[in-house]
């Protein structure tokens, strides 16, 4: 309980707080995320973001910004379908505004499940629904558990990847390969492997694909013999991973990935909770690099992140043992499969597929590249990696030795520098520290060449300013 | 990918599916939770639930329900304000579909805090919000661990209560006091202590409540001796717990663990999902019970579980380290703090408060327990208890020695038999077999005595019938 800067009778009266109240009832009582909470007490003005149309936000004090990150790698759709989707959950909240997928459904989450289904690689047909993208990962790694066990194996551990963010929940934290999000947190849940992920940036001179792709298939195959293959219960990894800036899979990687697990018993877990549902021109990362996992994670682009939910996509073979009499995955969430959110998620495949959204990213995301392209130019800029509508821009100190930041530097230049002149650039991405230095790009997957231009212009202004202050 | 039983062209047209076209593709695609999957493949029907209004729910073969349940324990308002909540969805819809609350904020999250923080209890002023109540329980967690981190004290620990239930995510089920749930996903986050919890049921005669007391504290000192007290980070327990069946603390209970923890340096976190927003009369248990926690965790009341949403609530001691410049809560959600979800908490609390949801509890609980009180009376019934609108049943073999069923018995008692004649006699509340056999109760909270009377009269019924048949 505290006094209130917000008058009751303003908030009651739908009334719009000043931006200055705003503030102060934010630094009073909201705890921002992943946010040190003394960067908005005195130095710089907390943004709060109003409104939203297409690619564009604009902020309590009228600046209009472009969403070059699609909200948190997910808006797929853009901000302007609100009208449409208001409708959705408005005639859903009046129908049945709550149910749970306990022991009993309602037709929401089974027409959504079907329609996830449809979308899904072949032979991934059962849809278990969470309130988000950790949520999915954790659903994972325990039917995976469970899946041994009903077929008689004790098999615990999973295996992911260095720097490969999969969320903040204890469980989907242990797989989490960032040692700076883990360390607060330990002890976790114990035994998860960390494998080589596929930056080839800073990989030896000459390396080809091929040997880069074996290079990467031993490291796995040594680290599953290394925990025991058979209490190997789940590799997880993303089709292209997100943290570390956008790395994409090398040639044959993901085919040799699926012959490991097979070979040993271990299920494979593709973690699309930001490949999925159009990010790289497809409706899923496992059809685009033929990955046939044996589980999907899904979460942001389900719903355009217009609803909190996501999914569980499980296969048939993994379905398999739950089938018996008196088998049961043990686990269930409150909130899965709301109907609200699934009435929302439906209405936002329905717009993508009416609004040729995953088409659109295949049909331009040549032109995508070719118009961040010139970036590498820059003397600040070492690569320029990712697909579809995701990429990545690596700095780097020296460019020609690929010399990176010192911790401290980059820190001074992403967080203090980039992040700030990127936002008073009115230009919404996001300038990443947590592995090397990258800024990532990811906008709505509706945008277009104008918006292309406007990424690449803003991005080619800033960096080139902040190349000259680092020196 | 799939045949599709629900044909595209039906759904995309709105039309609704015929209830056996549903169960099919529920069969073939939507993973229940907690469900065996068996069980619907031939024998029963899966209920699905289409609609709602009040206390009452209706499937789509027309069969109407009351919820005795509030969804799961959730749904204070009932199922009958989906227009306004509808119209407060769409019109943030058209606003702002999505944000986040990573370095940034929107209207509805900021003014969802300031709410929740003046309805808290005094001294709990910061709001952390997540997509659910086991997202809650494992941000508690972390930000235990990271306030004793911040403060130079190393303490990872936690300490929960037998059969108590904190969630399903792996930090959430760590701490959760059902070794059934725990086991297929072990090893979990290790180095949680569970201690006795405050079922009085099965204590020996003659104890008084004072001395139940005594023992309990007395318990909970041992464990953490045991645990070594500088190790552990926070003891979580429901204000009124409801695995097991609405074990309500003895008087002086949560006095004496509020001095341990001070004694100690633990924080005291108050799992309020299911008692938070009125299920006990007040707006928090912890308040209607002194508790004075450091954390309150909460979600399902929060929106009525119209939406997604959960929040921790943070006290002001806990958040004094995290303003330190650099200082920082190492964990995000992408979901946390949805606009959407937020505009439809705020407009739950709205209708709470003008529709006296709460004092509705506090007015009419004398009422509750009154009617239910006569189901004593029956021989398989060993004890009722709870508080406000949230009881159990506890049943027993035999009365008089307090002697309970065989595991085998009460399953099937519970899931064979009471969960299926009390949904055929339209009574939504949950045989739940997870500590010693008891039915939970927990209607919506504008129930009346008409519901209550319902309730008692169709478990009187069937109750009446099981003791024949277990015989």
């Amino acid at each position: 309980m505290s006094t209130s800067p917000i008058a009751p009778d303003v908030a009651a009266a739908g009334q719009r707080a000043a931006p200055e109240q705003l503030r102060q009832a934010a630094q009073d009582h909201l705890w921002l995320h992943f946010s040190q909470r003394a960067d908005f007490a005195h130095e710089r003005p907390l943004p709060i973001i109003a409104s939203g149309d297409g690619c564009y936000l604009t902020d309590v004090d009228g600046k209009r910004f472009l969403d070059g990150l699609a909200g948190l790698f997910a808006v797929q759709i853009g901000y302007g379908h609100g009208e449409e989707m208001g409708e959705a959950a408005a005639a859903q909240m009046r129908e049945l505004p709550y149910y749970t997928n306990w022991n009993a459904a309602h037709p929401r989450a089974i027409e959504l499940a079907q329609e996830v289904a449809s979308l899904a690689p072949d032979g991934l047909d059962h849809v278990f629904f969470t309130s988000g993208g950790a949520e999915a990962v954790e659903s994972a790694w325990k039917i995976a558990r469970e899946y041994h066990s009903l077929r008689g194996e004790r098999r615990w551990k999973a295996i992911g990847r260095d720097v490969a963010y999969h969320g903040t929940s204890m469980g989907a934290l242990s797989i989490t390969g960032l040692p700076s999000l883990r360390a607060p947190f330990e002890p976790l849940v114990p035994q998860v492997g960390h494998v080589r992920n596929t930056n080839r940036f800073h990989r030896p001179e000459g390396e080809t694909e091929q040997q880069f792709t074996a290079f990467l298939l031993d490291d796995l195959e040594q680290r599953i013999e290394s925990e025991g293959p058979d209490t190997v219960a789940m590799v997880i990894m993303e089709p292209v991973q997100n943290a570390g800036g956008a790395f994409t899979p090398p040639a044959g990687y993901f085919q040799g990935v699926r012959e490991i697990c097979d070979r040993h018993g271990i299920l494979l877990c593709a973690d699309e909770v930001i490949t999925g549902f159009g990010r790289l021109g497809d409706w899923f990362g496992s059809t685009r690099y033929d990955i046939k996992p044996d589980l999907i994670t899904s979460a942001k682009g389900l719903s355009s992140a217009y609803a909190s939910i996501g999914a569980l996509i499980i296969s048939d073979k993994v379905a398999e043992p739950f089938k018996q009499p008196g088998a049961m995955f043990t686990h269930g969430i409150t909130f899965g499969g709301h109907p609200v959110q699934a009435a929302i998620a439906l209405k936002n495949i329905e717009i993508m597929k009416r609004e040729r959204v995953v088409e659109n990213v295949a049909d331009h995301q040549d032109d995508f590249r070719r118009t961040l392209a010139p970036l590498l130019d820059l003397p600040i800029v070492g690569d320029l990696r990712g697909t579809g509508f995701f990429y990545a821009i690596e700095l780097v100190k020296d460019k020609d030795s690929r010399t990176g930041f010192s911790d401290e530097e980059a820190h001074t230049l992403l967080h203090d520098y980039l992040s700030n002149r990127l936002y008073d650039a009115g230009l919404i991405c996001r300038a990443d520290d947590r592995g090397d230095p990258v800024v990532q790009i990811s906008p709505p997957l509706i945008a277009e060449q104008q918006q292309f231009d406007e990424i690449a212009g803003i991005l080619g202004e800033v960096l080139t300013e902040a190349a000259t202050r680092i020196r």
